[in-house]
C-alpha cells in the first residue's frame, strides 16, 4: 500500500538540482480560469489584479496546488507586465500599479510555498509591446520591471511562459539570465510551430542557445498535441547536440480540432469550454506519457484545476515513493467508491473501470468536434498587427483573410 | 446599463419575508463536488469533516458564493448525521464527532454570511438509518441530534434536502418545524417521482402538509429535469389547493439519458462527469425557465461551482435591479472579450453568439449518451436493503436485478 | 446448420389462413425512397408513375424483395389516388392516369410474386382530399376507384396505410371491405397517437370495429417507436376484448429525436438522413422485438432496402425453419468475413462482434440527434390545412405556430 | 432553367479524345457494396459470379447509373482473376469459369452503355497472386487472361484499378498496354502511399511511365483524402515533367478516422458503415472540389449508389451544359420538395438549407470516430503473408503486431 509521507524535509535543493538528478517536479495548476470561475479574474483582459485586491483567494488556490502534490508555485503574475496591465486601465484601479501587483504576487506564492518547501518561479509572458512591434529595447525593459521584482523578492527560478514567437522569448529569456537564477522557458505553440514558423526543434534550440535550462510548451493545446510538440523540441535539441530539460504544462480542455493558434480560435473559447474538460484519469495517462517521453517537469495550465493536478501526483506516485497529502481525500482509480451506499456504484472502484471509460456529454444536439474561426493568422500577423491602430476592425479582418492559403 | 449596487443594507428580513414579498432568493451550490476536485472531501463516503480539517478551504468556497450572488449560505453538513459520520469512521478522526462538524460548519457559514448579509440555513439530508429500515423513533433521533446544533448556532432557517423518499422527508420536516423556524424541503427526485413510486405531485402536498413552508428538489438531475419535476409538484399543490413557495437547485451536469435514479447511475459518475458541465449559458436558461416557472428561490447542487451561481443572478439582474459583487470580473453575456488581443476573440462579445453555442466534446471517440447501469432499485429497494448484512454482493446485486420489470 | 430450402410450395394459403395459423409473415421494404435513390421517383410528390415509364426498375426492386425473404408484395400503389397524381399534374404524363399506374403496378407485383408464390397486396393511403377537409363521401370515392383496380387484377387482401388520422383510416377500411378480400390497416402514428390526438389504442379498437383482420403501423417512426405504439394498440384490444393480427413497418432511419408527426419534421428529412440508416443488425434486433411482442406480420417501409428485409428473415430463420434465397449471398452474423483477406476483417465474422458494435458516423462535425422543426401541427391542424388555399405561406406558418402551447 | 438534353449524340469519341477535349467524364458507382445489399454478392469473397448468376440485377444496375449520368460503364469483373475465383470455390459453381464471368460482365455492360452511347471499361484489379508472393510472370498470366476477353469483347478501353501496391499495379498497366487500347490506372491508396511506402507522387510517375494514360485512386477513403491523395499524385507528376489525366473513384463514405489501409480497418467494415454514408450533397461538394482540382475523371466507388452519381452530374451540370436523365426525377437543391403537402418541408427546397445542413445519425449512444483496429500491416506485410500457409491465425496476428512501431 502506497504511504503518504511528510515531504517537508524533501525539497533541499534548487529546481537544477533537482531535475539533474532525475526527479519528478511537479507543477501546478492554471491560475486564471480556475481564479475566472472563482469570481477574481476578468476574461478578455485576464490580468492579475487579484493578488492585491483578493490575497485570500489567491492564497487559497496556491494551497489547494500545494496540497495536491505541486513543487513549483507559480507567482500569479501572468500578463502583469506594465504595457499589459496600462492596456487595461479601467479594470486595475490606479494604485495596482505593475509592481504592487507583482510584488504581492510574489509574497503569497512565497508564503504558500514556505508552508509546503515547494520552491517559487517567477513568470515574465508576451507583451503587447512585442505585438505591436515595438523594438527588442523597448520590450526587455518590460521584462527587466518585471524581473526586478522577482529578484527583489528573491523567488527561487524563473519561467517565460506563454510565447508565440520565439524571437520574443528569446528576448525574455536573455533578460531573465540576468539574474543569475535558472531560468526555463516554455511556448505556447503546437507541433507546427511559432507564428513566424519557426519549428519547435528549431525554436527549442534557440531557447537553449539564449540560456535557458528548461525548456518546453504551455498553454494552448491539450497533453497529446503538446506531448507531440516537446517530443520534436527535443528532437531538435538532439540533432544539434544540447542538452535542457523538458517541462510540459498544458491544458485541461481536449483540443483535437483546433488549428495553428490552439484553443483561442475554438468557437468554445473561452466560456463554452465545459465538454472538453479533462478528467482525472484523461491526466493520468497524460502524466504517464510525459514521463515516458523523459519530461521531468510536469505540470498544467488553463483548466488544470487541483485535482488535476492531483491526479499526476498520484500516477507518478511510484517512481516518487510518496503521495501528495491532498490523497488523504482520494483513493487510487476510484477506490474511495467502495464505501458508497449504492451497490453498483461501488462496482465503479477499480482501475479497469475508469481507465477505458468513454464519458458521455450529455449533450446529443452538439457535435464533437468544431471548425477554428481564427482569421488565418500566420508568418505575416505581426505585420498586419502593426496596422491595427490604423484600421477599422473590419478592414483588419480582411488583412487576416487574405493572409490565409 | 446595470449598475452594481451594494446591496449590504438588502437582507434585512428572513426567508419567507422575502420570498412572501416576491423577491428572488439565490442558492449556493454544491460544496461536496466543488470541494472534492479541491482537495478537501473525498468521493465515496462525502462526508463533511473539512469544516474542522480545514476550515480556511470551505470559508473560501462560502464566500465565493455569497461574492457570486447567492443570498442563502448553506452549512456544510450534507450527510453529517451521526449514523452517516460513525458509518465512515477511518476517514473521521475519532474526535470529529458528528456535533462538532456540525457546529464548525454553522460558524464558518455565519462568519462569511455576516460579510454580506447573507442567511445562513442549517440542512439536513437523508440517513443511512433510514434506509437500513431503522423505526421513525431512531431517524428521527439522527435529525433531531443535527437540529440541537442548528438551535444551538441559531441558524436563519432550515432546509431538509436531498431525500429520495418522502416518507423520510416528512419526518425530517417534522423534526425541523419543532424549532419554530421556517423550514425548506428538497427531495433528489425526477418526474418519476420517489424511490417508493409517489409521484411529485403528491411528494409537494406531503411535504406542506407536514410543514414545509418551501418546497422542491435539489440534486440527481440536470435543470431541465428538476424544473419538470417541480412543475409537477405545483400542480400536485395547486390540485390539492395548498400554497408554498417552490426552490429548485438541480445538479449543473446535463443528464438528458439518466434513469429514475439520476445520475448516481450514470457511467460517469462521479469521476467522469466533466462533458456533461453546464456552460454559464445553460445556467442563464435554466435561471430564466425557473423564474418564468414561479420558482423564487434559485440556486444549485453538485457541479455548481461560484461562477455558475453568477450566471443565475445576472440573468435575473433585470428583475433584481442589481448584480453581484462578482459581476465586476465578469461582462455581460461576454462582454469582457472585448478587451482580448485577438480580433476574432472580440467578435465573441455578444449575446447572440453564446446563446447559440452548440459546444463540441473534443471527444469525436465517446458517445452524446449513456445507459445507466444502476440495477433497477424501485419500490422494494428498502426492503432489500435490509437483507444487506446478511447476503453477499453477489446475492445483492441478484435480489435488486429481480426487480427489474 | 441452416439449410435454405426451395419454399415455393410453402404459400397454399391467404394471409389470414397464414397468420392464423401462428406463421410468420415478412413485408416487403420502402418503394419510394428506394426507387428514389434509384433515380425513379422525385422526392416530394413521391409519386408512382414508375410502374407505367420504368416497370423495368419498379420489377427489379419487387424482386430483390422476394429474394430477400418477402411473402407479400404489395403493388407499388403508394399515394397513387386520384386526387393526388392530378396535384402533381406536370410530373405525370396526361395519360398516366390512376388507373393505368394503378394497373400496371398489379401486373408487375402479380409477375413477379408469381417466381415465388407470394403474395400480392394492393394498397391506398391517405389522400389529399382528407386533408383539404372534403366531405366522406369524396374521400370514399378516391379510395373506391383505386379499390376497382385491385378488383379488376384480384390481388389477394388489400392494405389502407399511412394514415396520418383514424377518421380517414376507418373509412379507408370501410370502402376495402366492400370488396370482400381480407383488409389490413396500418397507421403513421406514434405511441402519442393520431394527428387528432386519438391514443393508439384507441386507433385499433376502431380500426378492427371497421373491419380490418390485421393492424399496426408503418413508415414515420424508427422500429421502437413503431414497436411502442404496436404495444399500445395491442393493450387497446385488450382492453376492449377485441382480437385482431398486429403488423409493424417501421422506417429504417433512427429516430429518437422525433416529435409527433415523425421523420417528416426532423431537418434531414428526406435528403440528410443517411446517417440515420438502420444496419442489418439493428433490423436483426428489431425482428427479434417484434417477434416477442406477438407481431407476425414484420415488414419495412422507407429506407428498408433488400438487405434490412433479408435481416429480418435470417432473424426468424430458426422459428420458421428455413432462409430466404438471398441468404445464399449472406452469412449468418457476417460469417461470409471468414473469407475475407485480412485476418483482422476475418476476425470480425460472429455475431458477439456486430452484435455489440456501436458504430461510429465518420462526422465529428455534426450532432447525434436533431430538433424537429415542424410547425407544432397537433389537433387543430386539419382546420388550418383548409385555410391554406386562403392563406400565405406566411400566415400559415403563423396560424401553426399559434398552435404550439 | 437547367435543361435535360438528349445527349445520345455526345459521345462519338473514345475516352481519351474526350478528356484531351476537355470534357467531364463521369464514371459509375461501386457494384460489389450495391449489389451486396440487393442480395446479389457475397461480403467477404466480394466475387462477381452474378453476372453469370443474375444478369438481370447486373443490367438494371448499370442502366441506373447511365441514367445518373455516368459516361463510363465498367465490366463487373472485380476481382475475377481465375485464382481469386478458385480461392472462392465453394461459392461459385464449377462451370463459372473466369472466363465465362467476365465474358458475360463484357456482354451486360456493352448492351446497356449502347442505351445510351456511353463507353465500356474492362477492370483488372490487385490478384492474391501477388499477396501470396507469386513472379511477376505469374501475376501477368492472371492479367492476360482476363485482357483476353476484354479484347475479344473489345472494351473501348481498360483501367486497372485497386491496387495497394505500385509494383504490382504497373505490372497490370503494362499487360493492358498489350491490347493497344487506352490505360486507366487508380490504386486504393491514400496520402500516406501504398503498402510498401511509395508515397502517391512516385505512384503516379511509376504508372505513367509504365504507359497509363489517366491515373488516380480508387476505394479504400473518402472524398477529402482521395482529392489529397490525387493532389500529391498531380504534384507528382509535375515534379516528373511527366502528363496525364487524372481520376478519382473514392468511397461514399466518411473516413477522417481510418489509416493507411482505409475503410478496410475501421471497425464498421463492412456490415455497419451505414452512419457514413455520403448524402447528396456531400458529393455535390465532392464533385466540385475534383473539378476545382483539375480532375476530369469523376466517378466514385463503394458505397456510391445511383443518385451519388447524379449529384455528380448535377453539380458539374453548368460546366458540362446538361444534365442527366435522371434528374427527370430530380429538382435541383431539393427543389422538388416544394410539391410537398407540409409547408415547412417545403421551405427546405433550396440550395442554402442543404449546404449547411449537418445532419444528425439519431445514435446517441455511438460515438462519431472509430479507431482503426488492422494490425498495422506496414512494409514488411507482403513477407508476412508469405508465411500464411505455414503459420496458425494467432501467429499470423503475432507477426503483424511485430511490424508495429
Amino acid at each position: 500500500r502506497t504511504v503518504i509521507v511528510n515531504f517537508s524535509s524533501y525539497f533541499l535543493q534548487g529546481i537544477l538540482e533537482r531535475l539533474d538528478a532525475g526527479e519528478i517536479v511537479i507543477g501546478d495548476g492554471g491560475f486564471v480560469f480556475a481564479l475566472e470561475k472563482r469570481g477574481y479574474v476578468k476574461a478578455g483582459p485576464w490580468t492579475p489584479e487579484a493578488a492585491v485586491e483578493h490575497p485570500e483567494a489567491v492564497r487559497q488556490l496556491h494551497r489547494e496546488f500545494l496540497r495536491a502534490g505541486s513543487n513549483v508555485l507559480q507567482t500569479f503574475t501572468f500578463y502583469a507586465s506594465e504595457d499589459k496591465l496600462e492596456n487595461r486601465g479601467n479594470y486595475v484601479a490606479e494604485k495596482l500599479t505593475c509592481q504592487k501587483v507583482n510584488e504581492a504576487a510574489c509574497d503569497i506564492a512565497r508564503e504558500v510555498a514556505n508552508e509546503g518547501d515547494a520552491l517559487v518561479a517567477g513568470g515574465v509572458s508576451q507583451t503587447p509591446s512585442y505585438l505591436s512591434c515595438k523594438d527588442k529595447a523597448e520590450v526587455k525593459t518590460a521584462f527587466r520591471k518585471q524581473l526586478d521584482v522577482f529578484v527583489k523578492k528573491n523567488v527561487d527560478f524563473l519561467i517565460a511562459e506563454y510565447f508565440e514567437h520565439v524571437e520574443e522569448a528569446v528576448w525574455a529569456v536573455e533578460v531573465l539570465k540576468e539574474s543569475g537564477k535558472p531560468v526555463a522557458a516554455t511556448m505556447c505553440i503546437g507541433p507546427e510551430g511559432d507564428m513566424h514558423g519557426v519549428p519547435p526543434g528549431q525554436c527549442a534550440v534557440q531557447l537553449v542557445k539564449a540560456g535557458a535550462s528548461i525548456i518546453g510548451v504551455n498553454c494552448h493545446f491539450d497533453p497529446d498535441m503538446c506531448l507531440e510538440t516537446v517530443k520534436l523540441m527535443k528532437e531538435g535539441l538532439q540533432a544539434a547536440k544540447l542538452k535542457a530539460h523538458l517541462m510540459c504544462q498544458p491544458l485541461a480542455f481536449h483540443t483535437p480540432d483546433c488549428g495553428k493558434q490552439g484553443f483561442i480560435d475554438l468557437p468554445e473559447f473561452p466560456f463554452g469550454l465545459e465538454p472538453r474538460i479533462l478528467t482525472r484519469w484523461d491526466i493520468q495517462k497524460y502524466a504517464r506519457k510525459a514521463y515516458d517521453l523523459g519530461i521531468r517537469f510536469i505540470g498544467g495550465c488553463c483548466g488544470f484545476e487541483p485535482y488535476h493536478i492531483r491526479a499526476i501526483a498520484e500516477e507518478l506516485g511510484p517512481e516518487r515513493g510518496f503521495l501528495p497529502e491532498g490523497s488523504e481525500k482520494h483513493g487510487n482509480w476510484g477506490s474511495g467508491l467502495s464505501m458508497h451506499t449504492k451497490p453498483w456504484v461501488r462496482a465503479r472502484a477499480r482501475k479497469e473501470y475508469w481507465e477505458n471509460l468513454k464519458p458521455a456529454s450529455g449533450r446529443p444536439y452538439c457535435p464533437s468536434m468544431s471548425k477554428p474561426d481564427g482569421w488565418g493568422v500566420t508568418k505575416g500577423a505581426r505585420e498586419l498587427m502593426q496596422q491595427k491602430e490604423a484600421t477599422s476592425e473590419q478592414q483588419l479582418k480582411e488583412l487576416f483573410q487574405k493572409q490565409k492559403f
